[in-house]
């Protein structure tokens, strides 16, 4: 017997601006200037903090949405909002233990802002700072930075390893104690702390040293979202949280060991990977509660806007032929890998329910595609700890229907159930996401030569 | 007669992290951990803003300076800081009135994110952010993005033009009142309020529309620094502010002169352009106290990081083979044309006293070039508004020589003069840094058709 301390779950808050449903911003709670309303994702960020949450997180594209104007113009996501780092700089200082985690893209970034930006969050904040790394998924980025389409998707997973390799070497360009600041003496910083990076590679060339002192983390934590092989390339390597998407506990599981597979084959230990699966609750005291809760957000929601979204979710697929009163088609276009799984569900929601097209739309483009769970705490509770212990998942990133009502149902109901299991910290466990993580502080390469000097 | 308010200067405080003098960090009051120490800058920005100062100011250049070793392990400046976005939007959350000024490169960044990032600042500050537009000035830099040399002043400017277009049609992207946010009718948006920019140019090709809403300045104030004519061809059309390092009265006037011809040969009135010189002063209430200051600095300068700071203001000339105790030489190369101010004052000032090498870099590196003035406040507010109703400045960004004293006294002191002499404000104007600059706010060139739309 070992007197280890059990193992608990890691949570953060996916901070959609009014929430993760299409319809939340029409929610009387819903603060619907939410994109350009900072006491709003204070509150947010604070009431996650009183949870103990690990981290909140914004996801981000480098673009306004596409999508016909009249689904658009209905829509309070992906269209206008707070730029992440701006935000999450503005949040450092309204928070003290929550870490903040901003996405950003490899595909239209240079890697010496990226690395100087979460650096300099990662100072602000005391060693709170994580980064979504991603390579872009909207078609619309492109041409917002001289491109008129997408590196392809190899491409794009070669560019950002050679990207987070850069960026980590940038974050090692100073000895943890470089900076002596002895003013008797007058010197600053001691000469062989600095390091050069001198990178020249395939997509990139970037000298250095950064001119930002190496962080309270070592590395800010590095997060990566996806599923593809070339995606997991990258993140075997780098990835020390993981966002996904699973609709199934069967989906969610093998997900969550071929990932792990693949840290493992670079002699890293399951532990230095947390999978977090996305998860949509809706929190009621009673079933009826809760349902009654669903059906009022559907309530809210425009079926053109709720058409649109489950096309975007079923990978583009065009309805203006279909009739939306008419049963679910069975005769969809073959999609692209990634909505599989959506589809599947569609159709299973379909046939098992008798569902018109309308009706699917508005039940699964709700939550915009997310695995939703619909039900009492102790409900919800079970499912998170089937999933926790059943090797499923390390935990789980929030997506609150609504805000701050959505968050506020789960912190006040749920994560007081999952305190009592046990399951999760009534006390964060340190200062730092690393710490509250879990995770370890990297070592310099220059100094421990852990990997070798890149030159 | 008429009863227009009075003239009053705009002040700026030019917050380099410890200070402008090259030993500040050195000196008992400093905060010498300044560049990853928050609390520090909040201070300033507090006092600052207590003060009444229309905005605080972070120049930037992205890389570590480069010099001899020697020279740059015994400073402080342009090593290791916060990037400055991601500071002042913290900075954001703890002031509400003073303006926070940035500065981004046209030369290593994508007109997107810079249109993104200060309108996203922005609104964080509800109408206080201001963008210093720069075309990188150091060497240094160009490696860190792929490039062996930096463009070309000439191209450097122009591709500066071109950006300046694209970041402030993206800004137009969306009308004021675009947000209807409806919940009653679920139009979050109005569909005819959002205008694509598709800009095709020369340098760069980027579609918009932005995704973050019309700010409350409509635009972040642009400023700019510099003195060339590329320079003046981009802020005759652009800057609203323009920030400058005239040593004497008779060149802040001529440059003042020029650079208002240029802003009216655009059909622009002179006051929509406020011309701030750049002024490091050293207060003491009496004169002896005020020396004892400066002398108290240089004690604190290492001759060898005096030598490496008068090397680079006089154009990057090397002193190694000259003696450092011989008398100030009179052979120096030629130097770059952006020097020669600071050459001649060089040679006057070692003529006039009869001073070695080592005595004139300790007088002139102290202050980086900078124009230094030192007395009492009486002096001081002589020479400001000697400036000021000479035509030579519309206001000054002050340079204090080390934080939080050398900014104290200038606050305590010489504003208190100011007002006396009703020449600086008492209370804020306005909440927005136009209304307390007295600039107005731009209108949506799209709404209001004020130039063409771009294509
Ligand atoms: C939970 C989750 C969050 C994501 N957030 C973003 C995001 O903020 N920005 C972005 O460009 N892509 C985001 N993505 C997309 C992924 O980065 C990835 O491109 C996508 O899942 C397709 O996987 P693949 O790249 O492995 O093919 C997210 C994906 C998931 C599952
Ligand atoms: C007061 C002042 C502040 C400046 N701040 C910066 C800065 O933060 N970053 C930068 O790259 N250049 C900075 N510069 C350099 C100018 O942008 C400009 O490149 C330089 O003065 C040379 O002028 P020119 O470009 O017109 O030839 C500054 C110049 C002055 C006078």
């Amino acid at each position: 017997m070992t007197d280890a301390p059990k193992r608990q779950m890691k949570l953060g808050v996916f901070a959609n601006p009014t929430g993760n449903h299409v319809a939340s911003w029409r929610h009387p709670d819903a603060q619907a200037d939410a994109g350009v309303n900072f006491a709003h994702y204070a509150e947010i960020a604070q009431s996650a903090e009183r949870a103990k949450f690990d981290m909140i997180f914004l996801s981000d594209n480098i673009c306004v949405r596409e999508a016909k104007m009249e689904a658009l113009s209905r829509s309070a996501q992906y269209v206008a909002n707070f730029e992440p780092l701006t935000l999450l700089s503005a949040l450092s200082v309204v928070t003290s233990r929550i870490g903040l985690v901003a996405t950003a893209s490899t595909s239209y970034n240079e890697p010496y802002h990226v690395a100087r930006k979460f650096a300099s969050l990662d100072h602000l904040s005391q060693g709170r700072a994580g980064w979504n790394l991603v390579t872009s998924a909207l078609g619309a980025e492109a041409p917002n930075f001289g491109r008129e389409t997408h590196f392809d998707h190899r491409e794009r997973y070669l560019r950002a390893h050679e990207f987070a390799t850069i960026v980590t070497g940038l974050w090692d360009s100073w000895d943890d104690d470089a900076f002596v600041r002895d003013k008797e003496s007058g010197r600053f910083f001691t000469p062989d702390a600095l390091h050069t990076l001198n990178h020249k590679g395939e997509f990139f060339s970037v000298k250095g040293p950064l001119n930002v002192a190496r962080t309270p983390q070592g590395w800010p934590v590095i997060v990566q979202a996806g599923g593809s092989e070339d995606m997991m390339a990258v993140a075997a390597e780098f990835a020390e949280v993981i966002f996904c998407a699973p609709l199934t506990f069967e989906a969610a599981r093998t997900f969550y060991d071929k990932i792990k597979g693949h840290a493992a084959s670079r002699s890293r230990s399951a532990d230095t990977m947390k999978i977090l699966p996305g998860l949509a609750p809706i929190v009621g005291r009673t079933d009826a509660e809760a349902a009654e809760k669903v059906r009022h957000l559907e309530s809210l929601t425009h079926p053109v806007v709720a058409l649109e979204i489950l096309s975007t979710i079923l990978g583009g697929i065009d309805f203006s032929g279909y009739d939306i009163d008419a049963p679910f088609p069975d005769d969809l276009p073959a999609t692209t890998n990634a909505s599989q799984y959506v589809y599947a569900s569609a159709q299973e929601l379909a046939r098992s329910e008798n569902l018109t097209l309308r009706e699917v739309a508005l039940r699964m483009a709700g939550a915009r595609g997310k695995n939703v769970v619909t039900g009492t705490p102790k409900q919800i509770a079970d499912m998170m700890e089937e999933w926790f212990e059943g090797g499923a998942a390390d935990g789980f990133n929030i997506l609150p229907s609504h805000f701050p009502g959505g968050l506020n149902d789960f912190v006040e109901m749920v994560v007081p159930e999952l305190q009592r299991r046990g399951l999760f910290r009534t006390e964060y466990e340190g200062t730092t996401l690393r710490e509250n993580l879990g995770l370890a502080r990297p070592g310099n390469r220059y100094v421990e030569q852990l990997t070798p000097i890149a030159v």
